[in-house]
């Protein structure tokens, strides 16, 4: 773990209702937390889940958070905390590291920051060092950028907005509150238009933009890319993972969810709640159903239903997938009994 | 849209050769282009394909460009204009909008630019804040590095590139006239060459370069890697979209297209006008045949012929692989009937 | 080649037995190496591997590297230089063009670095322009950041990492010696941990670092997320290649490499000696064993044992993979003869 907490910090966190056991008379320290098989002497761990009941004899760890009605003696040197729920106890105490982790910086803005004319910057701002921001850019209220953001002319943040280094926002795109740009996530690239003529690739303009919705993150060097005319969007509350390539005019929905190294060509549409795995790829144009679920390397090349659960490439519903799949492996055997079958009849 | 533009200016770059209707007293301002059945009541639409003709009486748009012999009359407040082209003069206002989306930024050199010695500046260069340009490195004349650019030693850019920012030339690399590179793009990167001895892999140094042609375009965070000896080579007018990774040694033709997140893996041979659909992945070693198609999530095992469009992984011709996709779907079926056929004759 | 080598160093690095042959007068260089069929006049080339003894004699290289006992002669202005091992020969020019393509920075502390109070840096650091490191970061001795490297609060740099222009390392994360980071890398960014709650993602506080072991290497524009809690770990001489993510409490072994556009879920483990093509995935928690290989874009869902070859995806046992690749192309063929075995019997 990235941070250390005395015990006297971990009480006052967790609120146990009870304690067993002590923990010896060293100022004690804990400096990890660890699943119950994995943890050492100076880790905290946890009962999350019933199932695991019988590890807890045997952890390592010297402080152990435990459901109400656990019934078990730590030892020596082992110090369990009682709590009716154990994972919601740990949940505050890793909000409490990620505050540490994270802290926010406080307002100010870097002398090294260069930030052009016209630039409208909101109260409580932290621009750290070496940002760069164009020509009428409006920051919002609380915004972080940490270092190396670039922000385009005329682009426009909403409040509280987090920019890890070298995260970029494109001229003229937009987001709104609280969104989260990991490192060097890029927010309104060019768009990749071309058309053929006379033996070369002319460039059809892309004069869009880009607009995130409140509660977006997108993922470390992940592309989103502006619009052929109007807008992408990323709906409310979604969530990109790294490295994902997300097309021009490409329309996600809110609440989506999308695994690294996903992408989507142009225009696309997600509706709401969809989840693309890892690696999954959807063509252009393409519109897929509220909550649908795309596996997993799916390879999608037509619209998906809302709910439908696809998997494979070309896509298909999972379980004819999964009925494929096992076919598939079966095939050596099908071969045999045609020939079997041939050769009963004399046919070869 | 990212600029708006008034009626005036509308009617100067479009050039209708007559107009209908009338937008009312108020000085007017059109903010966006939409396609007819997207647009709002600020937006400019056209009717660039016939098939949408039926779409153009409910468009909400306020400015419609029509074709010539387009039969009908505008809502309220709304104006037609009529051209020979719809779609070259929508092209013409999205050149207007490019060109202002981003306007070429004056030439000069950044106090905050780090220009090292014997570096040779071209004519008219706009260097932004926070470039790093190595020793004896080249910039040709009207080259513009936006910002956080890093050009390494000895690497030699041409006329008129275009650097968006972060995007990194590696040392003794070159470029021709005209290259783009997208946000945070990698020319020349470390080839990936190891061998593995006494159980560890030892480095093969990869002392090559790379080269792009005039004209060529790399998309945001993509890397192209400098060759083990000799050079990675991108032909003429060849555009890379995002997340792409081009190995070492690869030599690209000329007027090829390479869609997001496929990847070539090291001395492998593209001829020109080859394009790769977005994930698509060629091994090592291999030769793709001129105006070869490879398509979505393709995976490249062997040579491609000239002219051939492949599918699936290992790729396949297209008509093979659509009907090979098709009878698998008809896997229970197949394993039915033959069932029935041993039942038939009492074998099973 | 990025270096010139004059005839005198050529001799002195290749250290040559004997030699056949006269460059003729002019003082003479050498200005690339390449294969014995694609050399130009200026180039040196060798014969590595007997089977391209019979293109000798067609090269047009002016230096050819050659086995002692090759038997034969050069052509005019051509030298031929006979060694016991031409290709270690070769490695040797290598790894000298290598040290002068990227010859050691002398040490300094470039005037715009931005260090934070608490820093600790060791001896002979080069710290490059606009690099800027956290709180209580620590620099080992002979580390390199060549620029634009940003090193997060309380991380923990061994001695002489190199990392190239852009390359980060996250708050609290860990490196070995001789780490190297390629442009753009991203070690510890956050991990990507949500639950739905009330309809909306709730992020999962990733509270974990990420160690990097000695002699580790990550390539461009890859991303490394930290753990949830404790450590994502990436083992000693393991080298990953440009754009793969590695997901949150991955344990990677030692000496494994991983292909471009590779990607692993979360907690999935690698143990030593794994080898990942390009593209492939792995989804969460799996095991995958010693020595395992894992194919281009193989999918992989469920552990791979010690040892194994797979490909495909779902990933299949390479030979499985290539006999049902086989029978999947004879589908038409089967599904053929299955008609005529039903029309033989008159069921259909």
């Amino acid at each position: 773990m990235t941070i250390a907490f005395t015990f006297a910090e971990i009480l006052a966190l967790v609120a146990p209702e009870r304690s067993l056991g002590c923990m010896g008379e060293a100022p004690m320290e804990i400096t990890g937390i660890a699943a119950l098989d994995q943890a050492g002497p100076r880790d905290l761990t946890f009962l999350g889940n019933r199932k695991y009941t019988a590890q807890v004899p045997g952890t390592k760890a010297c402080i152990v958070l435990l459901p109400l009605d656990y019934d078990g003696v730590p030892r020596d040197g082992q110090v369990f905390l009682f709590v009716k729920d154990p994972s919601h106890a740990l949940a505050r105490l890793c909000a409490q590291t990620e505050a540490r982790l994270w802290p926010r910086p406080s307002p100010g803005i870097h002398p090294t920051a260069i930030i052009a004319p016209g630039a409208r910057l909101g109260a409580n701002l932290h621009v750290g060092p070496y940002c760069v921001i164009g020509e009428n850019a409006v920051l919002g209220d609380g915004c972080i950028l940490e270092a190396f953001n670039h922000i385009g002319r005329e682009a426009k943040l909403g409040a509280d907005n987090w920019l890890k280094p070298r995260a970029t926002v494109g001229e003229y795109c937009e987001t709104g509150a609280r969104v989260k740009l990991q490192v060097g996530a890029l927010v309104g690239g060019d768009g990749f238009g071309w058309e053929m003529a006379g033996g070369a690739y002319k460039k059809i303009p892309q004069i869009g933009t880009v607009v995130l919705e409140d509660d977006v993150e997108v993922g470390a060097n992940s592309t989103i890319d502006r619009a052929r005319f109007s807008t992408t969007r990323i709906g409310e509350g979604t969530k990109i993972d790294n490295l994902v390539q997300i097309g021009h005019n490409c329309l996600v929905g809110r609440h989506c969810i999308l695994v690294s190294q996903s992408g989507l060509a142009g225009s696309t549409v997600l509706e709401d709640y969809v989840a693309l795995a890892g690696q999954a790829g959807l063509a252009g144009h393409l519109r897929i159903g509220k909550g649908a679920q795309i596996g997993a390397q799916c390879g999608v090349m037509s619209d998906i239903p809302a709910g439908a659960v696809v998997l494979d490439s070309p896509a298909l519903p999972v379980k004819t997938a999964f009925r494929l799949m096992a076919l598939k492996q079966r095939l050596p055997e099908l071969f045999k009994r045609v020939g079997n079958l041939e050769a009963h009849l004399g046919l070869k």
